[in-house]
């Protein structure tokens, strides 16, 4: 539940763009969050931190994408951010985050985090899933669970626009729950025996140098990798548990694709009424989404490229049904960077400024 | 069965190596299949036969992979063929090779087909699977189905040895059987509910120009294709059921990825007990592979990279266990035009010929 | 010189946007000039025609790139595109645009020809550098190359917004001419000796499928192609000497790159000054291109990718002086589907109207 | 000048391998290497070193290329390495090599090296080239120089044979100098104004991980580096003017292209008689290199693409005239981990042993 203050600072009848602090610029989240919100005309930027590039300009860090004011990257100081911003974007590695976001919701930000920090329902499962981070991090703040509300805007829209804090959702969830989460919900699909097999890009894997991310590596290839066990895993079952209403265990695969953008999730599920058509199944995902510019669901037998969604903040989805195995097939592609992290972060940010969820987010590609 | 004067001519004491024509020269097929048995001691290329490129040189071609006699593309000319050859290689679009194969048995030519069209039991069933081909090309031969073999050596040695026809396997069923027939050998899975996710490079597609096999179009990009009903689904079900002893029916989908080469099949099904670790299913797959140097099982763990069998004929299994929902997960790495294909026709040409079966193919990559 | 009409109607004073018809609308050309007009306030997409796909509704041909209203490809009808449009933008294949631009001119629409028909300063010419073309093509158009005007807009804007046909230039000779043209034009360097050793990705080679731009055969592959001789050789020359107002003979040689979008063009000269610094070569540029948005010179020292420019209308220039040598050395950047093809001649389109050059023209990338 | 217990050595009349140490393994250049000699009928690896993955086996490092013997990385100590093999080559950083080399001479073994340490005819030369590294490490070992020959085969075989310390080349000075040397030594071209504009694949830039070399960077991306200074070019014009004759300065340009392996460099030279045509040139090319398997020319028209020689020793180099400007055009094409790196260096090797020059390197590319 949100404190009155925020509830004020919200209902401003200025015209006035609000503030945002952007916090890790120079990761793959950051540039992006930074380019979609330069062109915001609802937001501007007025802070800029990160850790390894203090002091330095943006235009040094990023020359091809010029900021109307060039902005010098400053430390990560909870104090001066809430000075400067009335918005908080934090792009920071895992664990990271949980270290000032409690200085920060103190001083009454509201804050989207695109790390896993405030993903999961307590600490004791963040700790169970990012048991590296958990040994790495002290953390103490249980109790800003409670404050946090999971960042899917098509599924939990009013909780975004209520919540100081947003855990903005992995991209692998995204791409997989989009698709499921409508038959989960109306009992349409059995609970056990779900496959998820997810292929993404390599900027997925960000932007510190790592030799599994070298084109000499990964071009030319493709691999499976953190088959069973996953940490995405534990962050897809939670949230198709919560809207089954019942405990779910799945299959996730990720794969490694030599291509710069994208999450391509194919789910296979089992149909409980073997009647079900694609075209009926179809209609329940558009009777879901219709009202939501960021999801589109394809003519039966069209099936989606990566490169449909390129550099926007649309999931398309197209569903299929095999009447001799009763198997029900979605394939869900996104742009990983954009509705599965910083553009689907943007839209939470909008929720919260009670502007249009999708105001000022690309949703059409430029092809090829 | 095999007749009289082939199992003569087999069995011929010279040490001259064998005569073989190569019947469509200028695919990928092709190439793979010159490339290859230009450096084979026991083969030597005395006949390129082609459409298209009749009257055209070899070495125009193909000018970086020149041969010691720069042979003229033939027309495709049974009595020729006949002449000029012991063993035949064929590698022509689907249907193609139902127009010649009769002629070409009567001469007692021995024959590995690249194509689908002699893969099935009966014309039958390659008539369903092959519709749009069934309705181009008139089929008389429904008798040569029963001198056809599998031409998948792992599994059928000692029957590709006697046979006139070989059916050389497509590359999904090949990447995607290898993981599973001992498993449904052995009763260790179920026969319901198994699903391939296969991933391909774009070289499977063909030499022959298609708009969405240009580099502008699947570069950056993955999406699947042919979602239910491809037809190496059936090809799979087929040689699944008949290695299992029972009917089975199972989903496969193929995914187009920006990359030239390889296949990589993960596939599921789920442990009939579930007691069975992975380390007893990569023994399972250890005892059954043992013997076959083209085939090669990782440890637990460990996940090919399809960049790992790049340019090889061999096959790397890797086999993981979640004791959580008793699935059995497979990662089956091939190169698409070697052990997919070319590498895997020569694999039973050198059965045919009494050599070892791997011999003269390569099995290790050069990497990156 | 145009005519009276034509100048009464641009000076319409009523805000509705005008009409546009979009000729050849499947191939990348069309494609993209119909992606950019479609956001574009000025204009309104009102006809669409083809060859290949007429009947079809725009959605079946590109069902990621909606219309607000989906309409249906016709034929290349002037009557028709006349009644329908006041701007007329050409994306058909050498040859074939001068087969209907004389028909379109007497009906005083205003034409952007993106085909290389225009380009010349007389029949002779254009017959000479395409020969194969000028076979197939009877062309008795010589009137109407006087009507034409080279829309390089940074060099010829009071020419566009006058002329009646613009023959928007090649995307080899953009890349190429924007960073000599100062220098030429100043005398600064030698006319002899300039080698273009240019770099493209696949999507300048078109979307009608070739097997040279197959992903399998150009993935993994840097290759040069038309070395001398090559057709853009003749444009560049041509407008590098109209600029430097002596004949000027170059080297050009263009190399296939394994990307989907992007020219870089390195271009080598000698000084005439062997004084000038790099510093004093960029103010140069920057002097001649500050008023220009879509060009932007980079500071000495800066190289740029053609990643930074990819889905812009942006050129993006860097000098350097190698002292030793007094060579000169300009690298540029563009993409070649936008300040290389459609972007540039929506540029044009926009100086007709009486817009400002850039506007709605994309100028910054997502990265990466 | 080699000395006598050298002599006696390779004068060995044992059938046995001789036995290589490999320093350096983990990288790109080891990599290769191994996978090379690993088939070498004349060569057995009996010691393998390098520094961060001391103490690991090979079979954790690659396990897709095997060894029979699975070795142990060791620590870099000479005495053990002469103890244990007849020849080294070194795979190590530049600077590095230079720390060991000396010591390993005076235990008369007989090294290839890889890197730089050694190009150069004097510790200031190199000093002056790479300057970084001359800062970080100290060098005492000006008299190592006057051992060295510059391990370029086709040029200096005979020098090979006899000498103690082979300086491999480096891969854009292999692929640059091969075309233009017999020019040089022939006086057919001036020795100024010659300009090479090379590309490469990234795996040049090695296998430890840097953010320019990640494929979400360098993907859909082609830029220069080094613009006017990289180090090869003083590589270069030492070589090339040491053929000529007389000094040259010249103009170099690298640039990374999107592909795992393949340098093409296009080099431009102005022809001393204009009345030479691109036949005439050709044939200069194929006489002197007529006797050299791993250099190979193309006929008049026919430009190779990098994929051509992927994975092989060979260098492809096709030449052109251009009559309007008496400019000459080279395009040369090589594999820059073969021979433009460890498969040169084997050249080396075969040559020190008395082995025919190219014996069990690849020189025939699998395609595509």
């Amino acid at each position: 539940m949100i404190n009155k203050s925020l509830q004020t600072k919200n209902s401003s009848s200025s015209s006035d763009p609000y503030r945002v602090a952007v916090i890790g610029a120079s990761g793959y989240g950051g540039i992006q969050t930074i380019r979609l919100l330069r062109d915001h005309p609802g937001f501007q930027i007025t802070y800029l931190a990160g850790n390894r590039s203090v002091g330095k300009n943006w235009s040094q860090l990023c020359p091809f994408i010029p900021l109307s004011e060039d902005l010098v990257i400053q430390p990560v100081d909870p104090e001066r951010i809430a000075e400067n911003s009335d918005f908080v974007i934090l792009s920071l590695p895992n664990g990271y985050a949980s270290q000032i976001v409690p200085d920060l919701c103190s001083r009454n930000l509201r804050i989207v985090d695109l790390s896993a920090d405030y993903r999961y329902q307590s600490l004791d499962q963040w700790s169970q899933a990012y048991s590296r981070e958990s040994a790495e991090f002290k953390r103490t703040d249980s109790d800003i669970f409670s404050k946090s509300v999971y960042g899917l805007p098509e599924w939990y829209e009013k909780e975004i626009n209520r919540a100081q804090l947003i855990a903005s959702p992995g991209c692998y969830p995204t791409a997989s729950l989009l698709p499921i989460l409508p038959f989960l919900k109306q009992g349409l699909i059995e609970t056990t025996g779900i496959i998820i097999d997810a292929k993404s890009g390599t900027s997925g894997g960000g932007r510190n140098p790592k030799q599994n991310l070298l084109l000499s590596e990964c071009s030319e290839s493709i691999a499976p990798y953190g088959v069973i066990g996953h940490r995405h895993t534990s962050e897809i079952e939670l949230i198709a548990s919560e809207i089954a209403g019942t405990s779910i265990q799945l299959q996730f695969t990720p794969h490694l694709v030599p291509m710069v953008r994208g999450i391509l999730s194919t789910v296979y599920g089992r149909l409980r009424d073997p009647c079900l058509t694609a075209e009926d199944s179809r209609t329940v995902l558009e009777a879901f989404y219709q009202s939501y510019p960021c999801v589109e669901i394809l003519p039966v037998g069209v099936y989606p490229s990566t490169k449909w969604v390129r550099n926007t903040n649309k999931a398309l989805i197209s569903v299929q049904v095999d009447t001799r195995t009763s198997q029900i097939i979605f394939i869900s592609v996104i742009d990983n960077l954009i509705k599965g992290q910083a553009g689907q972060a943007i839209q939470s940010l909008n929720i919260l400024a009670n502007y249009p969820s999708e105001m000022s987010l690309p949703l059409l590609t430029s092809y090829p």
